[in-house]
């Protein structure tokens, strides 16, 4: 994904030579200039056009801790390709403004384009423009009403082992403490509250190998297993309330397989399968229900990840209530708020453009959404 | 495979050249020395010590078409790794007794092994004590009551496009004409008649995509799939009786898959079914029947051989029947009766050894089975 252009090398050069050590010979390097005073939506296009795909975070990366740290008021540091700049006033309070650089893989849709009051491009809507936010907000408020650490990570559309957050909780948690976190992952412009755990699981029907000419010998793991998709299709899934969100927990098979060979009744089906629960149950919690729901059947518990419950009801979020405006909603999904609960920091989602079209190759973000979440923001971190 | 022991080395060399035209230089080549005087359990260790695996049986077919080349009232024919010797002495009827000479793969059951009656050993039971009892007749019977054709052939165990009797039929088909085949699988001494026809099906179900944390967006194709193995759960096979003897028919999952990733709702769930069908039923009329059993879904054929019927009910195979005596019985698996059936040949199976054992690493054959064996088509084809 090396850029066309190859601007402002030198200033870059410097910044991370001090930030990161420098980084190899020149070839492979290449600048961009990052310009924190123009609008919300043309620094939204200038992110979109620097190309970013999960694990080329590189020159996005060192665009972004070169721009801040021309900024006097901000300490940046530099782990990897995430950057972590911070005020340093000591108000009673400390807030983070966390968002991730990486993009799904491009799909045609580079460079960023602009059709009536949409940009179009990707990684627009997830979330470039939710680090404009962040980037404007940085280079404007040299003395907010809180504190604020600005973080912005790499590898969050991979796996977790890649992610820039998770690793950073381990190099450097101290980067991290904070009284409440938003995460500016598209919201479309509401307060998304906590999130849903996930767990995956797999559950074996286990049979007896018999050639199926005579089939009658054997016992058939797949016919077995249809009993496993019964449990799927009659389960009723929760809807609880938690902290005054209304979640939605969902039991799918997400795989199924079987088979020995074309001429043989299999001994094993193994079905797969998703478990989305909400914030009040726990990890152990979760795995004992999985287990008794099929009750009968082999059931390994293959990953899991605990939801974070809303965090609306803890006092710093009140000020960003107040300022965001609107009813907060449940988040289904998991992201990364789970990690600032694992952390003990209270976390949301909050920023501009539809978390539906995330992901997908016309991706877009309304402009109006880019600058209202800068304005709310401002106004909270200035109240 | 190659074996420890070289011997006759020079008198095969002299047949190969002849038979099919040299095959290479020396030290490839392994000559073994079959004696077809000595008793059929002898002949059958020795058959068994050799080792043929589908795609290593040359050392084989060269030992066998050297010992029948020997015979003077054969003509011995070479395709391949097939081999096939006839009489010709007019005969108003003329037979085929046929076998393949591979073998599944060794599983540390070679050199052959005899305790008290039983002879163990990769191949002993499937089906070298078979080619065993041909190799005896062959040699032995300069003036049969029929003429008789002799087939050895190569790549049963595997894929069809490797079986030799296949080949055969494409490159010599006048070497395949006769009035009966039969084939000297094991049977456990009984006729066994005809065979079922086999027939793979994708049978798909489809769903919509989504999230697995807002899966109520999407429609779960694998929940679907629950509705076709009801079907499988529900369904009753036919127990037809075809020319006097009765068949067992099966419809069975032998595959299932479906998944997009572990945090998809997936779109498509397939599941392989293998239909087994008496063969009073066509592949036309076993595919109709597929369909219309999961109607509503999609199926695709994907695989079918038909079925054979048993043949017992044509002329030439009264005297068989007198001669080995007891009760036919359907056979349910698929074999080369059936290419035997394709080719207009009725065809049965008959040999010594339990099927249920064939394939396994404790393999084996009764000694007194492949005598009676032998005794009984020497007294048919001496009748």
């Amino acid at each position: 994904m090396a850029l066309p252009l190859c601007v402002g090398v030198a200033r870059l050069l410097s910044h991370d030579r001090r930030l990161a050590g420098g980084h190899g010979a020149c070839p492979r390097l290449r600048g961009v200039d990052l310009d924190l005073s123009r609008d919300a939506a043309a620094l939204t296009a200038a992110l979109v056009d620097v190309p970013s795909v999960s694990g080329d975070e590189q020159v996005l990366a060192d665009a972004i801790a070169g721009a801040l740290a021309e900024l006097p008021h901000l300490t940046v540091r530099r782990d990897g390709n995430a950057v972590v700049a911070r005020t340093g006033l000591g108000r009673p309070q400390r807030v983070i403004l966390a968002g991730h650089l990486d993009t799904v893989p491009v799909a045609g849709n580079l460079p960023s384009r602009t059709e009536g009051d949409l940009l179009y491009g990707c990684g627009s809507c997830d979330m470039k423009s939710g680090v404009a936010v962040q980037l404007r907000l940085a280079g404007q408020l040299a003395e907010p009403s809180r504190d604020v650490t600005y973080v912005f990570y790499d590898g969050e559309e991979v796996e977790a082992e890649r992610n820039g957050l998770l690793r950073l909780s381990r190099n450097a948690p101290e980067l991290l403490v904070g009284d409440l976190a938003v995460l500016l992952e598209p919201t479309g412009g509401l307060i998304e509250g906590g999130c849903q755990g996930t767990m995956r699981a797999d559950v074996t029907a286990r049979g007896m190998r018999a050639h199926s000419a005579r089939w009658w010998r054997g016992h058939n793991a797949i016919h077995g297993a249809g009993a496993i998709l019964d449990v799927l299709r009659s389960y009723r899934p929760r809807e609880p309330e938690v902290d005054g969100l209304t979640y939605h927990e969902g039991l799918n098979a997400v795989g199924i397989s079987g088979a020995v060979a074309g001429n043989v009744i299999p001994d094993e089906c193994v079905v797969t399968v998703n478990y989305r629960f909400a914030p009040d149950r726990t990890v152990d919690q979760a795995a004992e229900h999985v287990r008794a729901v099929f009750g009968g059947f082999e059931v390994e518990i293959t990953d899991a990840a605990p939801g974070a419950r809303p965090g609306l009801t803890n006092p710093a979020a009140a000020g960003l209530l107040t300022a965001v405006g609107g009813m907060p909603r449940a988040k289904f999904g998991w992201t990364d708020v789970a990690r600032f609960a694992i952390l003990g920091v209270p976390a949301v989602n909050y920023g501009p453009g539809d978390p539906e079209v995330a992901h997908s190759v016309g991706e877009h973000v309304p402009l109006a959404q880019i600058a209202e979440c800068e304005a709310k923001l401002r106004a909270w971190l200035t109240a």
